[in-house]
Order: structure tokens, then sequence, then C-alpha cells
């Protein structure tokens, strides 16, 4: 039995031919997408149909709606790529961004027994916390907490980490060599604090990316949670056969 | 500056409270969570602190709530290693589910652009496409599309998918060896369709899971869409310094 591809839904292949305009650049980031009755009349298709792709379309995070106003063409995702140990700052510098960050917090706490698990410390021993923004030219990508043992990294709190990466920070500065984390993602809505910092709607999914990550002796140095915001970012890794050994 | 760790928020507080009970089985999968009195009474906190414990709960996908019944621990999510290049059924396995497959459709249809260019072929060419449900323990856990080249797979859909680890077909039968894959994890929500395959509301948010997975020819031989719940599942991955280069 040979069907042809053409059978996807109305909506569906309505959806990819927009999609395919985005991706190309012919309907660029922040323009106005074609109106339900714009495209039903220009596809020949229902008020339903159209509404269905448009939907499509905002639901995987490729187009945001504004109320009165239409569909409008979101901004690229951006690739953050899990296979290389490297900052956020890093990162968005090589995908062409300007990186901000916002320190929110930053302060001594006492590990709990979660933190003290991931850092390998005693519960009550001290820990940095460090919760940042993270922005790419100027729009809030994630808010990231990070926890790092006060014994590792004396006077941390007198760098500044507007300007500085922490990872560099911890390599140059604590000649410490970062070695492998562990990262796991998962997702959740968020909360009326995590939403209004994030700039999005409370309930919106975002992505979680938790990691660990160990120095050359095998030492936990760093447990960071990230709430990434799923509508700006993607998340890309790749596994070889033989790694798993 | 030394802050104690239990300044954190009193929500926050009784949802770790929680939590370790739920992560320690002491409140066990399926069983019901104190009610938002009974918190306010054990802990001296307000109702609405309780409740805001409890969604949080809920927002990380540890608990749902029945209406008009009370909130109730959900199944603990499973890890999906992205570090390994196996099929769901041997990943259920291993993580001591039984697993099952509904096929919903397999049918070779003509490859999209899309497809085209993600299996390296000529638009029009034939693809098989293999939609499934997964489950383990009878419960939904992913909704998978697979796309496959037919000139590589001749016959394919003689075999019984409902039973057969698609993975090893091509490996055994057809004597194609696995070697690496890339993989994309982003999100979105469940439109109607979907969620109602996936047993959750429209509009839950849902992890995908896009990957290609190519042979020891570097030639691409499946790619695949993964709609997993989010409320099931947590993805890992693990990453090494000298693995950049």
């Amino acid at each position: 039995m040979v069907d042809n591809a053409y059978l996807l839904p109305m909506y569906e292949q309505v959806k990819e031919m927009l999609l395919e305009k985005i991706k190309s650049g012919e309907i660029p980031s922040g323009s106005k997408l074609p109106s339900e009755r714009e495209l039903s009349q220009q596809y020949n298709i229902s008020r339903m149909t159209a509404r269905s792709a448009l939907t499509a379309l905002v639901n995987e995070g490729w187009a945001f709606r504004q109320q009165g106003k239409g569909t409008f063409v979101a901004n690229p995702k951006i690739e953050r790529d899990l296979m290389k140990l490297m900052g956020f700052s890093q990162m968005l510098k090589e995908k062409g961004l300007v990186p901000t960050n916002t320190v929110i917090n930053s302060r001594v706490i006492e590990a709990d027994k979660f933190i003290a698990k991931k850092l390998n410390l005693s519960i009550g021993e001290n820990v940095y916390q460090i919760v940042r923004l993270r922005c790419g030219n100027n729009v809030p990508i994630a808010l990231e907490y990070s926890y790092l043992p006060v014994k590792l990294f004396p006077n941390l709190l007198n760098y500044n980490f507007h300007n500085e990466s922490l990872y560099r920070l911890i390599e140059e500065h604590y000649n410490i060599k970062m070695k492998f984390a562990k990262q796991y993602v998962s997702i959740a809505k968020a909360d009326e604090s995590e939403a209004g910092i994030l700039e999005i709607a409370p309930g919106e999914p975002i992505l979680i990316l938790e990691s660990i990550t160990y120095d050359s002796n095998d030492r936990p140095v760093e447990a960071t949670r990230s709430l990434t915001r799923g509508d700006r970012c993607v998340f890309y890794t790749e596994l070889w056969k033989n790694s798993e050994t």
C-alpha cells in the first residue's frame, strides 16, 4: 500500500508550509502571520483548519498570539548543546547573541539534604547559592540556580557575575578543571514568580535542566537547576554506540 | 553573610518535606497526599501556603489532582538515557517495566521535504511511516513517529511491531549496525488528538525527542519524533570534556 504524504491532515500541510517560510526567513521573526481569514481564502480551507494550523505553530513555539492583534513569528529557538561543557554565556556568544546575566541573588546558605547529596557535602555545610537570569539580546532565556561548595571557592562572592562567566572563573581563578557533567532534562509549568521573571504566563511549560559538574578529581563542584523557556530553547545531544562502555 | 537554608519560602519547605516522603516511598505512588486542611494544621501554616506546596508538586509532575478527591502521588518518572543507543522497549525493560507497543499506523508514504532532508533522500522517495504508542505497565508514555527509507528495509511492514523491537529488527534482520544519533529535545503542548492518545489533557506540556540515527556507513537510517509525557519521563545525558573533539 502506497499512500501519498499529502494525506497529512490539511491543517498540518498548511502548518508545514508556513513553517517552511518561517525557517527560510521569508516570514521573519516578529512579523505577523496571515490571519485565519487570509489563510482560509489563500488555501481554500475552513477557518477552523486555518486556526488549527496557527495553533500548531503556537503550540510548538514557532509563533505567539497577541490578543486582538494576530499571530506573530517567534524568535528562532536557541540550540543549547548538551555535548559541550560550557557556560551559558559562552554558548550564547557562539550563537551570535549578546549574553547578559542579572544576578537576582548571591549568598551563602547551609546545604539542605538535597544539595548536600548532589555536592557530596554534609548537611549544613556552607554552599554558595547564585541565582541568575540569563538573557540573550535582552530576552529572558533561563533562570538558573547554581550551588557551589564554599570550601572549594573562597571569596567567590567578591566576583561580579554580571560580567564574568562562572565557568571561566572556576577554571581560571580557582584552577579547577571541569571534567564531566550529569544532566537531567524534564519539564514543569512555571509558577507565578518564575513566570514573572522569565516574562511568560504562569503555567507555561518550561524545560528544566539539572546538572552536576565534576572536576578532574571526580569531585562535584557545581549543581545547577536551570529553568529554561521552552519557546526559546532546544537541547541538542549526540550519542555514539561505543560511548556506552 | 551566612543565611540559613531554612529561609526558603514556607511552601517550598513543605513541598520538600512531602517530596522526600514521596521519594523515599513513605507516601507511595497512587496514594493520597494530605489535604490543604491537614497540611495547614500539621505544619501550622495557612491554607494558601499548603495549596502552594501541593501545586508545586503537581507542577513538577510528582503529583496529580483529581477533581473533588484530592491530590495523589504520581508514578515515579522514567529516566530515559540519551547516552544509550537503544530502543524504547529495551529501555523500559531495563527499568523493570513491561513495554507494550500499540501500532497506530504503519504504511508507505512519499517523503516530504522535511523527511527527505533528514533521511538524505529525494522528495517523493518511499519511506515507511510507523506510528506507535509506547506504554510501560500499560500507561502511555510516548507517541512515536518513525520514518525509515523503504529501499534500505524491504518488506519491513511484514514484521509485527507489537512484539518486536524496531531497533533489533534493523540490526538483526537487515544487518544494519547503528552507529550514532543526533537528538533534539524540546517542548510543546499536546493538541487534542495527541492528548487523547497519551491520556492527558489537551494543552499539557510534552517533551519532544527528535532523533536521526545513522549506521556504520554514516547513512541516516531512521528519523523519529517522539512525543513523551512530561509527567512520566526525564531525559538523562552525560557529557565529557574531551568528547568535544
